[in-house]
């Protein structure tokens, strides 16, 4: 099916979450100088480290469609990055920032759940096996990823409700 | 802990989803009668049913807090949105509409999840039962919304991979 539409549109939003990887490559470290907690920065670095080869992945999914890596502009993503940097203009080094980064963070792990259960979901039944494989793997580090957050912000929590 | 820091973050972001849910109540309609498939226009009517009950239960939090409600915009979910509107001048009435209908919603329920996740485990800490049980009861519609697309996505997906 290599015209069919439902492939092109496959393309574009795989246009659309490779501009969010990459924005968020900018941004993780930011969100790690700007926190306090030694587990949600180790968190946030491994998070960056994989979200590096996020970008890679992207990138041979791309190429196994025969097309070329672009970017285009994310506009539920990048709201999503604002919130996160008007959290560290509003609110000192802490426990409260610390829990408002998690609570971002997850909007953000949340987002690109959703958008790589669609493209697997398209690429199976486009019988792209090669791209649903490289967007699955992504898929389930952003699970973990999400999974990895709610269990840091667990202490955080509890400190940051008696601050 | 009536004056925590993370008391006052909790009502921020209570104010962000109520805007949120408020919006899709515009917004669900419209995407409803641009669709096609039978089952997903059932599915995103019965959602909007679902929606003003949570805008209620979210009134009922607010109250619960001693607060009034009130909206505040969420760029996050203004950019979903706005994708979601792209959809519909972009592709005109068919199975491809009809899957990226699904997408936007998926990542909207997402968006959704994420938050009400956060809310309950920040009202839990505070110690607001009542309000965690109310957030709470959102955050299973959301999660049951989203498994629900998946389920309608199905067949909607095979038909426009051969479109």
């Amino acid at each position: 099916m290599p015209n069919s539409k439902l492939r092109t549109a496959l393309a574009e939003q795989m246009r659309d979450i490779y501009w969010a990887e990459r924005k968020l490559i900018d941004t993780l470290p930011k969100l790690a100088e700007a926190a306090e907690d030694t587990d949600l920065i180790e968190g946030l670095e491994m998070h960056l480290e994989e979200t590096r080869g996020q970008v890679k992945r992207l990138e041979r999914a791309f190429e196994a469609l025969g097309l070329q890596a672009r970017a285009e502009t994310c506009e539920a993503m990048k709201g999503l990055i604002e919130e996160g940097e008007g959290v560290l203009e509003k609110h000192e080094k802490g426990l409260l920032r610390d829990a408002l980064i998690i609570a971002t963070c997850q909007k953000v792990e949340h987002y690109e759940i959703a958008t790589y259960g669609t493209l697997c979901e398209w690429a199976g039944v486009l019988e792209l096996e090669d791209v649903k494989t490289l967007l699955g793997e992504n898929l389930q580090q952003e699970e973990a990823a999400d999974q990895k957050l709610s269990e840091v912000a667990k202490a955080i929590n509890q400190s940051a409700a008696m601050a």
